[in-house]
């Protein structure tokens, strides 16, 4: 079966591209073992800086376009990261006949369902395995080992540097600003962490999930966002209290009217397993017709094992170089476009947290405001006054309720004499199917 | 890339062969989109007593080797069980050129190095997703998604008749015998529940763990055995004062000196992933030198959860026919085998019970023991006698101790005076890497 060696050539030699060429050749021997063939890289794209580093015998360019147009490369790693020479470089590389590993889910989430056609109609694989959830096969199990399941979900924790920053908080109490700086300097987070406290990080990664879970086109536009950096340490405390942790979340859900996407920080009951998913852990539960629930945990980050994903590919495309791509496990045009439901339409119980002051007849109208728009109570507990303060902390949490409805009663609630312009609202997730 | 229709024989129509007519039947579109090309299943082979179901417009042979020899059928599906007619099903498929699917542990754990050998020289596939943790797709991630890190670990709840009764006798107190025959009333456990009890369930699919993660031939013999019906709620209870949650556990592990292959209960720190997986949920962890812990949580059990591996298989083989099987991640030719370290020579911290009479010097002449077997004491505890008795139990954990040595111990304690000959010997194990 084994034929002769694969050629490989490596662009973008940061911390997952090194950790990709010392795989490559510290595995050498096993990695030939499983693929029937020897995986070289040949030919490595990096920019003047990263000159020093010992590629082997390697030929190094600093043009990374040239590695594309090798006639001798035949899988292309592109690990620049980013929309713009990294897009040229894969497109260029597809043209030239070359299967192509990327890690880069943002290229993928905007521009995937233009890269994987042209890679059908090339006849070459394109794969992306690096691009969610780092050294966590989520692709591979949604693709190959569910795909004689129709999924209903997919929620998962995957941003590392948001996990990390929740758990700090949760566990220790500290201040947003404060964790985001230790994650900074911990090289968790990005010098400009805006992608991964915004959510976009995490809305990309969802984008390619759902696109595998329900057989639509990649929708970078699909996704509601809504990062972690209005949570406070006291929602974290008071979700503790009533059984609940928070966790920034990923969820794509098919419905009869169309596909939810959001992302967002949620409230899941401490006894699911994605609730002690701490730190920079990734997790992703899948919910399929037949198997019923998976779920996978594992390392989001980090330069080995998100090397680890990118020599998976390697390997899966030396075994069967000449197997279609499916890259999205139907071929692009057996997509299928679904509705996305917007955000306010979709119901969910809530955590309300309000502060009003400890006055007769404030509880009174809060309650009478959230009956006349039909949110029914499940929770609430009144804090007692700090000494000294006349403001109290008010927690509720409510049965489900459009996110449209929340938004209408909470604003007649903060217009309430008493009532301070200090409040949170975040969705509860019981995963109760 | 996609080309005919591929010919399935399903060979058992139990539960899970039912279920994967069902799936093959209700998911046709789907999956022949995923697939590239229709599956449909043209010969059924099942007994007498299930001639009444609906098969379609499959052909039904009461003889399944009819199903092996039709010259129609490209992949048999066996579903039978067991190491008899399901071993000469299997080689005439092979001999007849055909694919083979299979669910049975028992059978690749005892014969899989002769078939899959077999199945290399007929250059046919052999797959068996569905024989280890059912819906989790564990063998594809440690063959392909994995194929890049040497694998150091691999540990988990493989048998889920056993979690559930664990489960049961550590939240509700109940009695390991009361809860089988729910169990047994329940479907979860056969009629004759020996081979999930004793842990031969367990150590088939740990020997099929160890050889993909570890490069070495299928090895029956191997594992270590021990089952769950030692076990008390007395112990479960302790552990959990402890911070410690009993499993029953399947553990292979890459030492220096060989491989640790042994299935029995185990206390692991409740914090751990693995510690809060309950009922009949099966779930494994496996290290990787690349990619670090990955966790895969999910029903190890039932018909359709079995069945969506057993698809998943015939949906890769369908996607790429000409493929070379790689079962176990390389040709057979080259596993390497390596020792199997005996149980008496693994060290591991235990936990140890005791029961004592309630008199001065007993618990000298124990410690004296553990000291001069040179184990030291990590903690204990003396429960006060309860009221009219004179024996008390005592708990206690130790630091690491082989097992041999272990035992030696606690046999010289058992024949003091005051100690009685009931005890407990349980594994501790940190998974602290």
């Amino acid at each position: 079966m084994s034929t002769g060696m694969m050629k490989i050539g490596v662009c973008g030699v940061g911390t997952v591209g090194m950790a990709t060429l010392n795989i490559l050749r510290g595995q050498a021997d096993s990695i030939a073992s499983r693929a029937g063939r020897s995986l070289s890289v040949t030919h490595v794209g990096a920019r003047t800086q990263y000159s020093e580093h010992d590629y082997g015998a390697a030929r190094v360019s600093q043009d990374v376009m040239d590695v594309a147009r090798d006639p001798e490369v035949d899988i292309l790693v592109e690990l620049i990261g980013g929309t713009g020479v990294a897009f040229d470089l894969i497109k260029l590389a597809i043209a030239e006949g070359k299967h192509v590993v990327t890690a880069n889910k943002a290229l993928i989430a905007e521009h995937g369902n233009e890269l994987i056609a042209l890679a059908e109609s090339a006849g070459v694989q394109i794969r992306f395995e690096a691009s969610v959830a780092g050294g966590i096969p989520i692709i591979k199990t949604l693709r190959e080992a569910m795909a004689a399941n129709q999924v209903s979900e997919v929620a998962g924790i995957i941003n590392g540097t948001g996990n990390f920053i929740l758990t700090e908080m949760s566990t220790k109490g500290r201040e947003f600003e404060d964790v985001l700086a230790e994650a900074q300097a911990l090289g968790y987070a990005e010098v400009d962490p805006t992608f991964d406290i915004d959510g976009t990080d995490a809305a990309h990664k969802l984008v390619i999930l759902a696109s595998l879970a329900f057989g639509i086109p990649l929708s970078i536009d699909a996704p509601f966002k809504q990062g972690i950096n209005a949570i406070t340490p006291a929602d974290l405390e008071y979700a503790a209290t009533m059984g609940y942790r928070v966790k920034h979340l990923g969820i794509a859900r098919q419905r009869a009217e169309g596909i939810e996407m959001r992302v967002h920080p949620t409230l899941i009951p401490e006894s699911k397993q994605l609730a002690s998913v701490d730190g920079v852990l990734n997790a992703v539960m899948i919910a399929g017709s037949e198997v019923g629930e998976l779920v996978l945990i594992g390392p989001g980050a980090g330069g080995a094992a998100t090397a680890s994903s990118v020599c998976a590919d390697l390997i899966d495309i030396a075994r069967q170089p000449r197997s279609s791509s499916l890259a999205l496990g139907t071929p692009v045009a057996s997509l299928v476009a679904q509705p996305t439901i917007p955000n306010g339409e979709i119901a969910s119980e809530w955590y309300v947290r309000l502060t009003a002051a400890d006055q007769p007849g404030v509880m009174s109208d809060i309650t009478h405001i959230l009956a006349a728009h039909d949110i029914s109570i499940e929770s609430l507990v009144q804090q007692p006054p700090a000494a000294g303060e006349d403001q109290v902390p008010i927690v509720l949490l409510t049965h489900l309720a459009r996110e449209a409805v929340m938004n209408e009663a909470l604003q007649e609630i903060m217009d309430l004499e008493g009532v301070q312009p200090d409040s949170a609202l975040i969705r509860v997730e019981g995963f109760d199917h």
